[in-house]
């Protein structure tokens, strides 16, 4: 057996990469109440904090623009990261942590993604370990790093060690940087650029300082980037050939934060650093933070147990044990760890999206409830009258619809049924629809509930003569955004989803007792369904939509984009699909769409400007939109699969969004399995070098109906009232599973197996078989422990 | 004597550097009609063409803000440029054409700015001469590279070539690149990324092609930035470890241009290569451009010759030769070219601020007169009925407002007469003052004399009741932004030039016979003069202004900016000054502004915001408005020095806008006199470090204003009605000086000496004294030799 080049550790608490260049764009990610950081395995890293619009701390070396995160963030020589350089100073040679910027290979390199700390340990020529870590402050945009050096070797070594810290392009207006032996520290500070008069009052206490602390004083420092760089370059720092660091401050010039420690460490011996990185308003922040770290011999490790203890706040919903390793390690350390963060922070935006804001908050209803009856409450509050949902949420008195939230889409209000669904499931909170709110443009107070049938109303005002959705200019998929910019174009996959939503909320409604409008949404529904299957069908599977040209599209006359998969999933949620359709798709679904990378969100991909289709249609083919494997898509025709109890076809598509056990696929992906990403490049007929790359991007409303999915779907067990249900849906190649679920304070560990001796699932608790596969009315505080028999296979 | 570190070619027609590292930063730049690029001297390249916004068809290896032109602009590994790799085939040994990213040191290396081209010769290791070249084409947005390589060693030499064209992040909506053999192309292709439906329309037509282009096949290319630097780096790249390059197409990854040639030279043998870079609609537009440059043995140099012709409509108005070479140089052969670049494409932008567009247009004057009476009927046209005048001139149907033209500014009308002056001086065209124009805002025909009138009404309108001019948010101090906010703060300096432009008015009035109007236009200079004696005086200087709260600043009280040099200029213009203030003013400036590099524009420079002065306080201490030599103020202070005729300290001002001849001025500047920045870094006192570094940013109105100067002033050869004065104010300490003036198609050749044997200036005309200093009616055709003899100094 080969080395794997990745791995869970020993104790399956993380995740391990032993290269720096075979999965190079490889990453993990830490976030706090103010910050999030992802670190790639070679050392650059992205990161932003909130004051309250997402910021920058450290830049590129040029100006940025403002943007949201990109997938596939390219990273180069001087992207900004957080590196040592090492230098022995017998030999001259350097190395630098974790790779970049001199790439001098370790002789054992391993990148250790933690869930409060990332981590890499390296041994250098002769026996030099490097241990280099971060971890986050609970409550302030700070990192904390610890550098440990131990001599292994058996010589006596003498080294300089050298943090470096780019912290880039800060501003065009004023940028310097300063070390202050009485903070020992480097400040660099600048001002952020504005024009306008009345920005100055907006900005004025920005964290317009960004700092390196070190608990040690460092015997040279160097503030100029260009100067420590020098002749040599980044690899090769001039700086580095001087016995010295120069001590220079930087004026208006880039800023850096390097610092050099002299050390010499006999055989076995070691020596811990430690530093703090981040942005400030000004140095009395600073020295606050100083004496808060260094301030007495525990700070610093308090601030670290703090950090995890705010990371404990998190705990998971299931815990898994089956035949899939992999897929343990992911459902038990990783997913709902990428779940809550969207919950958390969401996705660190003042103006969420609305689809992403309820998405992301339907996933915490298994991890915080409370946040998510929170969310549903501020979103409604932002309702209009009419019942028109907004594009975004507002999170903060100054924030303003942003980027793609100026752009009218059309689909906002199927996702208050669909995600309070899960909701309502996992806590039998009814209360909640009783909840009185104002809404955005009136101070008139209605019930959720109310609040809720208008947003239902809404969805079915805004359909044509022939009941299918007007698309205006997108709906879930942002970029489809001349479909129906004229004013005609309608979508299918909208229509199926305003029928599923109805149908949800006709449940809900008659789970209130108001049959009547039961009946009404469930009527609507169905002529949604008719509507789409009349004008849709092409005869294999659903159309994606019809263009303001009445030109249908998706369909098997278009040589590209000639299926699209969410119409085919929530056909399959909706009910529009009969039997003998759902045959038809599934079959046209994994014709055209499987790849070994999960199934891609339509195909062929575009390579040309479709104007009567939109944007998505210039994405670059087999990116995000156009013919990725776009996970939260894939995600919804998993969630329809297991609808449908598809539970093999669902297997395989859960798995295909991590990697496989083999190194081509992992290599090919290039991503640790410690986050779901936004896609996978599809396009695979089309463009198969570069298919199933990951986007690295960790912000996708996948985890949440991945998660939803094992716990509704592949180990059945939701709430139902006031009981929980159990019918789990497991591969037909698995011959067992255990799972333990947290649910309404009980603890439900079950043993799922299957038995030659049943024919029907059989339900126990103890000795004793229960009369429904459903537990009745779990208490909280209580444990129960289930074995649930399955038959075999035929 | 040592070797410079720069100096003029022996022809006076280039300017040369000999290394690339004693000035990193020194640039050079050439434009077209629709292209403007900056190369400095280590091959990085800041490049822009409108379509019709400015663009980049090379990118930064991120995302970049659009922004103005920076000074000071920051370079790194990945910046955007134009390199050729060298590979030795027999001893593997690399070199980079011209500097980056190898850096592996030439034995000889020259950067050689030139009118029509900038160019490198390097001497590598053995013997290899390498001639790395670029011109621009006359008439399309395109870089024309010529490649010559030459064996003057002994030996037989084996090389590789690789032109490396990076690319950078052109897109997250879609980027890719091939190498197309039936155009010997790598053509890298992107969409413009936009959000909004609208702007699809808005960029449909955009150039988002970028194509590196060759002549003669190569052997091999490579189209993914990141494959071919692999692990390395950009100064070792590892495609270059191979025998032959990849030939990989870049799927949505950063695209480069990257070709590879084999080449073979006995002793003394050479070989060439050319291409062209830039960007394009399709495949068809560099189909055609391939034509046309290598569709014929002849095209590709056709096209270097028109570029050639293209610039030579460019005729300076003068020629010198004086005691000061380096000033010959300078005005000979660059100082009328900056001035043409300015009035040529208007920097580059749309929608240019009014004050920049009149006076670089007032440079034009000079040059192509017809340009300058056209922009001031595009700028009045533009001109609300009230008299204001927009911050903006807008240029282009689909332009707009942007940046800074958003703020509005005070001083707009007060450049018509200024500038206009000139015009009227060097043409006599008085005829301009009877065109009938529209207002922005009303099809109201009238004269452009009613324009003017109009706007010294609106001069004399935004006022408060002291006489002194409200200063809104900014004058012409861009970023004074909060003196004035609140509606009442004033700007002493906008008070004193709206009298000089009444004064200039005045004299317009009375030669157009309406001695009425002349004489209101007098009295209002005149109270806007008094008022400024009466509240800004402030004992030995003028203050800059009086805040919205009543406080009086740039005075003796202030700890920084306690005098700035605008108000002591134009106190000087507008007659405010007496006789004994002149004095005072002059010495207060010479004793607390002037520097090695010239006087800076205010001190001490803030080091704090003074919220009640504004932003100019929040830019680095020394950097741009806060401090620095700003040579646009430095002009403004020439000119009055001129006019007050003060002639040595004039030509002391004048002379240290451009290197002195001494290397550790010159490395401190770190400028090749091809230009006069923006600024010179200023806060001399504060941080004499970095005081004289040059902003290496030529986009700067001083250059109107030091040809101006050296017309009127240093050579006084002001039109005059129909003749022409001569009278010149040369330091005292040059015995003697030749000028040839083009000037209304006639051709002055003048000759001044000081002459013990004359108390009093007289002019020759051959043999022939003539009764005034001056020439009496030029006559476009002729050519008249002149002598001026001057009195000896005292």
């Amino acid at each position: 057996m080969t080395t794997p080049i990745m791995s869970p550790s020993a104790d399956q608490q993380r995740y391990e990469l032993y290269s720096p260049t075979l999965m190079p764009q490889a990453a993990a990610f830490l976030w706090n109440s103010q910050l999030m950081i992802q670190l790639n395995c070679r050392g650059y890293a992205t990161a932003q904090f909130m004051q309250p619009e997402p910021a920058k701390y450290a830049h590129a070396p040029n100006l940025e623009a403002k943007t949201f995160m990109q997938p596939e963030q390219p990273y180069y020589a001087h992207h900004p990261g957080r590196f040592v350089y090492i230098k022995d100073e017998d030999s001259g040679e350097i190395w630098s942590v974790p790779h970049e910027p001199v790439r001098n290979g370790a002789e054992r390199f391993v990148f250790s993604a933690g869930k409060t700390d990332i981590a890499w340990q390296l041994t250098l020529a002769g026996g030099i370990e490097v241990d280099w870590r971060l971890t986050l402050s609970a409550d302030r945009p700070l990192e904390l790093w610890t550098l440990s050096v131990k001599n292994s070797g058996s010589g006596h070594r003498r080294l300089s060690l050298y943090p470096y810290f780019p912290v880039g392009y800060m501003s065009w207006m004023n940028q310097s940087a300063r070390y202050l032996p009485e903070l020992q520290a480097v400040v660099c500070s600048s001002v952020t650029p504005y024009q306008k008069y009345p920005d100055y009052f907006k900005n004025k206490y920005f964290k317009d300082k960004t700092f390196l602390l070190a608990e040690q004083a460092p015997i040279a420092w160097e503030t100029q980037q260009q100067l420590f760089e020098g002749e040599g370059g980044l690899h090769a720092p001039s700086a580095l050939q001087q016995a010295e660091l120069n001590c220079s401050d930087a004026d208006y010039e880039t800023p850096v934060c390097a610092m050099q420690y002299r050390l010499a460490l006999g055989s076995g011996q070691q020596q811990q650093y430690r530093f703090a990185f981040g942005p400030a308003y000004d140095e009395a922040e600073v020295a606050d933070i100083r004496q808060q770290l260094f301030g007495s011999a525990a700070g610093f490790n308090q601030a670290v147990e703090q950090y995890q203890s705010w990371m404990n706040r998190l705990q998971p919903a299931l815990q898994i044990q089956t035949p899939d390793a992999g897929l343990d390690n992911f459902v038990n350390h990783w997913l709902a760890r990428q779940v809550y963060y969207h919950g958390d922070v969401n996705r660190l935006t003042t103006d969420p999206q609305t689809r992403n804001y309820l998405q992301d908050n339907m996933g915490m209803a298994y991890l915080a409830p409370a946040v998510t009856r929170q969310a549903f409450l501020t979103a409604l509050a932002q309702q209009h009258q009419s019942g028109e949902m907004p594009d975004g949420i507002l999170l903060h008195k100054d924030a303003e619809l942003k980027y793609i939230n100026q752009v009218p889409h059309a689909d906002q209000c199927i996702w208050l049924p669909v995600c309070l669904q899960a909701y309502l499931d996992e806590t039998n909170d009814y209360g909640i629809l009783q909840e009185l709110l104002p809404y955005k443009d009136s101070n008139e107070q209605s019930t959720v509930f109310e609040h809720i049938c208008r947003a239902m109303g809404w969805l079915w005002l805004k359909k044509d003569e022939r009941n299918l959705s007007y698309i205006d200019q997108g709906d879930w998929c942002d970029p489809m955004n001349m479909v129906g910019y004229k004013g005609k174009g309608v979508s299918g996959w909208l229509s199926l989803s305003a029928a599923y939503a109805m149908k949800l909320w006709a449940q809900v409604c008659e789970k209130a007792g108001n049959t009547e409008l039961a009946a009404l949404y469930q009527q609507q529904a169905e002529a949604f369904n008719q509507a789409v299957n009349q004008y849709l069908w092409d005869g294999q599977w659903y159309g994606r939509g019809i263009t303001d040209d009445n030109v249908v599209f998706g369909i098997s006359k278009d040589n590209e984009g000639r299926i699209y998969l969410n119409p085919q999933s929530w056909a399959l949620l909706s009910g529009a699909a009969n039997e003998e359709q759902q045959q038809q798709l599934l079959a046209a679904v994994a014709a055209q769409l499987h790849t070994p990378y999960g199934p891609q969100m339509l195909a062929p991909a575009y390579t040309a400007m479709r104007d009567d289709v939109g944007r998505v249609t210039q994405k670059y083919p087999g990116s995000a939109e156009n013919g990725s494997v776009y996970n939260h898509a894939a995600a919804f025709y998993l969630y329809a699969l297991y609808q449908v109890g598809q539970a093999d076809s669902a297997y395989h598509v859960l798995r295909q969004m991590l990697p496989a056990d083999d190194e081509a696929d992992q290599r090919q992906r290039g991503q640790l399995p410690v986050f779901i990403p936004n896609y996978y490049r599809g396009a695979y007929q089309q463009l198969p070098r570069t298919a199933g790359r990951s986007s690295q991007l960790f912000n996708t409303g996948t985890v949440h109906w991945v998660y939803r999915c094992l716990i509704e779907g592949l180990f059945g067990l939701t709430g139902d009232g006031d009981d929980l249900r159990i019918e789990p849906q497991l591969p037909s190649h698995w011959p067992e599973a255990k799972v333990t679920r947290q649910f309404r304070g009980a603890q439900i560990q079950l043993h799922i197996r299957r038995d030659a001796g049943v024919d029907k699932a059989q339900l126990w608790q103890g000795e004793q078989q229960l009369p429904e596969l459903k537990l009745a009315q779990p208490q909280s505080g209580q444990s129960y422990q289930l074995t649930l028999l399955l038959p075999q296979e035929a």
